[in-house]
């Protein structure tokens, strides 16, 4: 990958709150969904945080694949990333994300039985920017 | 439906620009890309522009399986649709959608054989706005 490419992606991703993010449903419709993005290392690897009891997070745990989409609107810009999506339920990742403010969500704590964790691990890429490029990870 | 939540759906909708548009590919992978939306009667049916040789729309021709996702990230309420994705290639509804600018998409006018409409029919919803509610259309 082209070094400005790179750094317009890491920069999009950088700059973004929100990620949509999808799965395919038992009846094999797409899904989508704006989550927070929680972390992020380069445009590999990519966490939230969510329900267990979530309508998705049963999708991606039949079916772990996945795409998650970031979008710079002013500039037209998007990017998509296509991997697997794992859910991660251990009490030593839970406890590494928790942040204060999180029991407004999960009233038991960090290893509430509804908190979990999504790890997004990207295998393609389809970058539109100044032109269209795509990229195996 | 509420008349409140109805309103709200359709007020979302009418001031969004862009909307994330998802398929699924030939690898079973949902796919999402932000899409101008042409026109929309309600949030029942919604029309896209775009290229028959893109990627998506081989996608929607091989499945017709599709979400739109309409994104208000200031209030955090969001509004998935999900249905059937129709590729519609013939000239009278290409000359309907037709605006002055196009040309410098579609060289060759409004029957040029790459210009095509995407005609989305929604059978159900989820609307995520003061509190979560799904729908069937």
């Amino acid at each position: 990958m082209e070094d400005q490419i790179k750094t317009d992606i890491l920069q999009l991703i950088g700059e973004s709150r929100d990620a949509f993010v999808c799965s395919v449903d038992e009846l094999g419709f797409p899904n989508v969904k704006a989550m927070f993005l929680a972390k992020h290392e380069g445009y590999q690897t990519l966490w939230f945080s969510t329900n267990v009891s979530a309508a998705r997070t049963s999708q991606w745990k039949n079916n772990n694949k996945a795409s998650v989409y970031f979008y710079d609107g002013e500039h037209i810009h998007g990017l998509m990333l296509v991997g697997q999506m794992e859910v991660l339920t251990d009490d030593e990742t839970k406890l590494a994300f928790w942040k204060p403010g999180d029991e407004q969500y999960y009233s038991l704590g960090a290893t509430d039985p509804d908190y979990c964790i999504l790890r997004f691990s990207a295998e393609t890429g389809n970058y539109w920017g100044q032109k269209k490029y795509l990229f195996h990870v």
